[in-house]
């Protein structure tokens, strides 16, 4: 259930690392086999390599991704939205010059700006729906009667989803929502931000987000996993952090699958009687 | 008026420029020597040189513009949309690494999203509102009787402008909407695409969109003027076509702005009478 962000921020990578392009991916290479066998996919943020010009460290961490965790799915997070042929090709960075296995979109544009990515059905494309940022209800949770987030959902259950490979991003940081979308998208794979630095609840996240068998969430960790160390050490911190957060999520996955199965026992006890 | 795309489309670039990063930079200095006197800004869309790898040519491109029409604003079409310090990274790919005057967002994740731009008092920030492409209506209208396109254009004149740079990305296809966003936004300049190659109604776009002193408006044409030849004098079709562009502007705004004061006249007329 674990995905761990790779958002190389200059001014927190540990100090031997320098800020240079090298240096970057020599903190994801030790990010990465320090936490391979916890996470289940690896979210690198491409606007931290195109603001100092380190598309090639990029390609090498997805590299590194490939080569010390193979099992892991690459989530390219661009939060595209683009129209026609410029969609087209954002479609090509993101899956054919990175390889990116799936990649983050923004919505606002309609369902056919997402046609090029949904159309590769061999990939994965991740709809932003509610996101995790304190000024995202201006626009996502409006109209209160039946707010954006909510209609985003549905499109995703009705049209926009015919090759069953799509995502929907839902934060962390407000359980309701997440809930609200897991009710409308019962089916559909959710990537959630914001319990980490952003300090979301994470067994009311689990509780609200797990699909009926008990999958459907992924859990994303950046900032707490990446920097919870900036010495020598900063590697073992990261593992520690991720392993804490894994187990966390097992645990409440755990209690909520057994709350549910005794919740339906119930139900079934009662409908007998 | 006239802003001229650069969209980069390999597989329509004159034969002889081939398909290189080279080969795309001498197309676009060919094309912006030919309009510099006619364009009052160059929009390079990002996603034609990402996609291919050739950001060294994206710098080669906007060098390009400052050398051959330095009056020209360079707005960088990226639509970017993200939070904090990610927003912050786009900011400085696009502000500092390209050294654009302006770039595109998209709003879907709140004002909170946009500040890192807006707070480049220096540069400018053009939000999409009302998109031109058919599959828009589905976000960007609904819900009917409040639509979010609206909802965008009375933000971008409430507290999301507090430093006056802001513009609104308004389609041309739809020239009803794009009078609603200039009755919503009366002073906020207003970029157009969709009235080339997507055939939106030139005069009725220039209508809608003028602002009371005739000003406020940048209509955009990529393809049309890009690929107005593809033999060795596409250049010189190029020029052509944005010579009637710019033209056929001129004279729509001539004509627009003489029915306006013919009809304060005639308002004022009444009113004395």
């Amino acid at each position: 259930m674990l995905c761990v962000g790779l958002d190389p921020d200059p001014s927190r990578l540990p100090e031997r690392m320098g800020l240079t392009p090298e240096g970057i991916v020599a903190f994801h290479r030790s990010i990465i086999g320090a936490t391979a066998d916890l996470a289940c996919a690896y979210k690198p943020q491409i606007a931290h390599f195109a603001a100092i010009g380190a598309e090639a460290a990029l390609v090498e961490s997805i590299a590194a991704i490939r080569e010390l965790a193979p099992h892991a799915v690459v989530i390219l997070d661009a939060k595209r939205g683009d129209i026609g042929s410029t969609a087209a090709m954002y479609a090509r960075e993101a899956f054919d010059r990175y390889g990116a296995d799936a990649v983050t979109l923004n919505p606002y544009l309609g369902g056919e700006s997402l046609e090029p990515f949904i159309d590769r059905r061999d990939r994965g494309t991740v709809i932003l729906c509610r996101t995790s940022n304190p000024g995202a209800g201006e626009i996502q949770d409006w109209p209160e009667s039946d707010p954006l987030y909510a209609r985003i959902a549905r499109l995703a259950v009705s049209h926009w989803n015919p090759h069953d490979n799509l995502m929907l991003v839902a934060g962390a940081t407000r359980p309701s929502e997440l809930q609200r979308i897991r009710e409308l998208a019962p089916d559909i794979p959710l990537l959630v931000p914001g319990l980490g630095a952003q300090g979301g609840d994470l067994e009311a996240v689990v509780d609200a987000g797990l699909d009926a068998r008990g999958w459907g969430l992924v859990v994303n960790s950046s900032r707490a996993i990446l920097y919870a160390g900036s010495g020598p050490d900063f590697a073992t911190l990261a593992r520690a952090e991720a392993l804490r957060m894994r187990d966390a999520l097992r645990v409440a996955a755990a209690a909520v699958m057994a709350r549910r199965r005794q919740a339906g026992m119930g139900d079934a006890g009662r409908q007998v009687r």
